[in-house]
């Protein structure tokens, strides 16, 4: 797949001029490193402040969510590649709020232990920090090894819940709570058509045929399932159905959130047409379906594929998600 | 590219069946030819009603802009073809409110031909229409022959103001005069990277090198300017900024928006990467810049590319496109 871009060495110091050019009402850069973002308008004192980090490449995650009831910064590494632990540090600083920080990303080695070392980094700053890490792609690791699995679109939901329950006024215990709860109710798995290119490879991250997908397939291309003939969209939306209700039985009465994600090229048409079959199976399992989430909310630039996310609901989890955010790529209220 | 379908022929139908069922709160089916989406909340009596039509694999674009502040019905074709007049008809009678109907959509032979016949049918429910058309595409026919040009992305604008018109009472010659102002305000480009596969044909569009990028290609895969390499992102916008000023001069003291669209698989990040140039392209020739929109505004399903829209603003076109709006795809205010 063709890129649009300058250098790839500055593909990712481009994409953040433009990003904090294009939307200065919601972002500003932070820090001289030119890879934390802030919020353009700090959050209230005594917010407890949630920080993100990742490598790019990903829009809108990670730094897509920095905003009002969402998060307060983010430290943004190059394409598919962790940020420092510097950086890191930077953006726990640029969230602080005098409340405390909490960490909330996902499951990846370079990022796990980079954000612990940041968070030795403030302590001369007298942050005080917690961390909550998403680990909801089912098909990454069986259920008896949940905390081997990869963090992916299930973050989205996380940071929406955990952002309202910041704005709402909880401590960092209650925000690190909540953030907890989200991150054990979400469920995702992943299907791949197609691979993307990294910049700076200049080259696809895989090889996959012409009338092939891949089931289970990470966001960096990390090895899936299985991989055979692309299948019809009812039979690949019933597969993935079945491995999310696998892992987290809904029932009659749950009420459950549910995000139906491109993962770039895939367009929303597809979408849609998934989307009947992952609505059959919420009602005929006797679920209500609270605001349904379609289109591109965590991609891997131009690969084609989509993911589902499952959440879980209680009442508490409900009223963060349906509470108020703003963003550039999301608005809620 | 793959894409993720049942039965090609089902591909619309049920698409829109999963766009209703994702957000029954905006977009309902009406009538019995499962191809005219009304909003799923009737404007009040005594609004103008907007009405516009087109080929699928456009998302957002056209259904998608179906809301409060957009459009009140929309009548949808097969991917890439006309609706017909009946359906056209069908759409019209679900956007009258009593006020009388603008018809507003693109330059295409087939949509003017069943839009003009709709319109004839509709004489005896004693509706009365008019009609705006969008012909921003500057790489389509020369300045001297504006009415041959094909409506692009300018659309989004059009919906944008006039339906902001009609929301703030607005009669239908007025309604009308402002629709018409904007897309007289409109120019776009485009530029593509790769084709898109329409599911009934089974083939992408065109063939285009693995190296090569076509300036001014149209939605459909219409022939542009020129076929070359791939260039650099900043060449690639400066070329298309060179476009768009020639045809419509931006100086001193004009107020102008504009919006940095993907065609589908064009990932958010390049965009930004692009609007860089945009913006300093436009305050270098003193413009101030309102309300900038980057995304993906109108498709083209799977395509790889972009196009560029600037639209000159007076106060009346500036209050509108600053006006609420609200549907699955875009909110404002």
């Amino acid at each position: 797949m063709k890129k649009i871009l300058n250098a790839p060495a500055d593909y990712v110091d481009e994409m953040l001029d433009g990003l904090v050019a294009a939307h200065p009402e919601f972002y500003r850069l932070h820090g001289d490193s030119h890879r934390v973002i802030a919020r353009a308008t700090t959050g209230r004192t005594g917010k407890v402040g949630i920080v993100t980090g990742g490598g790019s490449g990903h829009l809108p995650v990670f730094t897509g969510y920095v905003g009002p009831g969402l998060l307060d910064a983010c430290a943004i590494g190059d394409v598919f590649a962790s940020p420092s632990a510097e950086q890191m540090a930077d953006a726990i600083r640029a969230a602080d709020m005098g409340a405390g920080v909490l960490r909330l990303y996902g499951n990846y080695g370079g990022d796990v232990m980079n954000f612990d070392m940041a968070g030795d980094l403030v302590e001369f700053d007298d942050i005080r920090c917690t961390t909550v890490q998403l680990a909801d792609d089912v098909a990454s690791a069986p259920p008896g090894e949940r905390e081997k699995r990869r963090g992916v679109a299930g973050m989205v939901y996380a940071f929406k819940i955990a952002g309202a329950a910041a704005e709402a006024g909880l401590d960092l215990d209650g925000v690190t709570r909540v953030a907890q709860k989200a991150a054990d109710a979400c469920r995702s798995v992943g299907a791949a058509l197609s691979p993307c290119t990294v910049p700076q490879a200049g080259r696809p991250t895989f090889e996959i045929g012409e009338d092939e997908m891949e089931m289970g397939m990470g966001i960096h291309g990390e090895p899936g399932v299985w991989r055979d003939k692309l299948r019809p969209a009812d039979a690949i939306a019933e597969e993935m159905m079945d491995r999310l209700l696998a892992d987290i039985p809904v029932g009659r009465g749950d009420r459950v959130s549910v995000l139906v994600n491109s993962l770039g090229a895939t367009p929303p048409e597809e979408l849609y047409i998934l989307y009947r079959v992952v609505k059959a199976r919420l009602e005929e399992a006797g679920a209500s379906i609270v605001m349904p989430l379609v289109g591109r909310y965590a991609t891997s630039m131009e690969m084609a594929g989509v993911s589902f996310t499952l959440i879980k609901l209680d009442e508490e989890l409900e009223g963060f998600l349906r509470a108020p955010c703003d963003c550039a790529f999301w608005r809620v209220g």
